[in-house]
């Protein structure tokens, strides 16, 4: 079956299938059968041959995944076999949180620059890169080949800083601001929307199993 | 129909509705027809007349929804119209980031208490509350009621603050460690797994469509 066949739902849950897997690598598990891993993974183990059979002949009956083949197709379908260079734009807490994140960079996604518009930010060191104005972003893109920018600012800041992005050749953009960014059809967006993330904890808080006795 | 009977599906999209209904109550905006709600949000009408119909009643036709009422009604759904205590776990940037949300606390979500386990953190305050050290989370759960706990340290420590959290009542876990928490049926967990997310925008960036002539 053709990569490109691959359902939504699948995509979504291969970076959770990535994680577990780069757990069973560090753990030094060589294969793992299918029913082993449903059992890790609190998924049905005809989910999983469902899921990974997506990228054909992982597995052989009777005898397992190989974890590491495994663990290295699915990176390469997450493009996780590439660098991306980064910029994040908003350096506040949130932006250096992520700055922070060596995860990130071990994985391939690079940051190159970090922009704010507060003067008092101005050359603070985050992780050994500088935090320099927005104002000096369109040349900084200009001059470094960006793919992908953190969008770690307020909303009305995000839709301001978009168009600059987009023009000078950002093709994806991770957005917490609380907004859906409209963008052209060759750029795509992953939002991370914290407090919709809280509402629906405050959702199941409220709707969850009581215990009895309780 | 009965709340217990909207569907996972829907609950997830409650959120956006409310943020739009939000931002229209904020522009001064009375009532909207599914069309004119269909077009800013980029959703089907016939989605948003199905998901809303869940609620019964909001809308009446011809006339449109009464942005205020099915505001306050979503709100109420999501368990906003209530007040929780929360703590957070881990007083890193990210702790801090999600300890300086101002729109969290006027959403009802009160933070009560930051934890850590660096001597450094002891006594710092962020957003006028002092970070504790862990050791002292037990005692600190014990004499406050909280029914949240934001976990913003790496997996280890998640890990091993959480039986402390549910032994003294913490009943929604906002997990932003990249393991999964294995929790009693009476305890929720929502997760943001981050570098989840920014695969996720890589497989997107790798499967874009690509502008012609680009």
């Amino acid at each position: 079956m053709s990569e490109h066949e691959i359902s939504k739902a699948v995509v979504k849950r291969l970076p959770r299938y990535y994680r577990y897997l780069g757990n069973l690598l560090s753990a030094k598990v060589e294969r793992i059968s299918s029913n082993e891993l449903s059992e890790l993974m609190n998924v049905t183990a005809s989910q999983i041959r469902q899921d990974l059979n997506n990228f054909g002949g992982f597995g052989q009956q009777g005898y397992g995944y190989n974890v590491k083949y495994l663990y290295n197709e699915i990176g390469k379908i997450l493009g996780l076999d590439k660098t991306y260079n980064m910029v994040i734009v908003g350096g506040g807490r949130l932006g250096q949180a992520i700055a922070n994140y060596v995860k990130f960079e071990k994985r391939g996604f690079s940051i190159k620059g970090i922009f704010d518009i507060n003067p008092e930010l101005n050359g603070k060191l985050v992780r050994g890169i500088p935090i320099r104005m927005t104002e000096e972003m369109p040349k900084f893109l200009e001059e470094n080949e960006i793919q992908i920018a953190a969008l770690t600012l307020p909303k009305e800041g995000a839709e301001a800083v978009l168009p600059i992005l987009i023009d000078n050749g950002v093709k994806a953009i991770w957005n917490f601001a609380h907004t859906d960014l409209k963008v052209p059809d060759d750029v795509v967006v992953e939002n991370v929307h914290l407090s919709e993330s809280l509402m629906q904890l405050s959702y199941d808080l409220n709707h969850r199993k009581i215990k009895e006795g309780s």
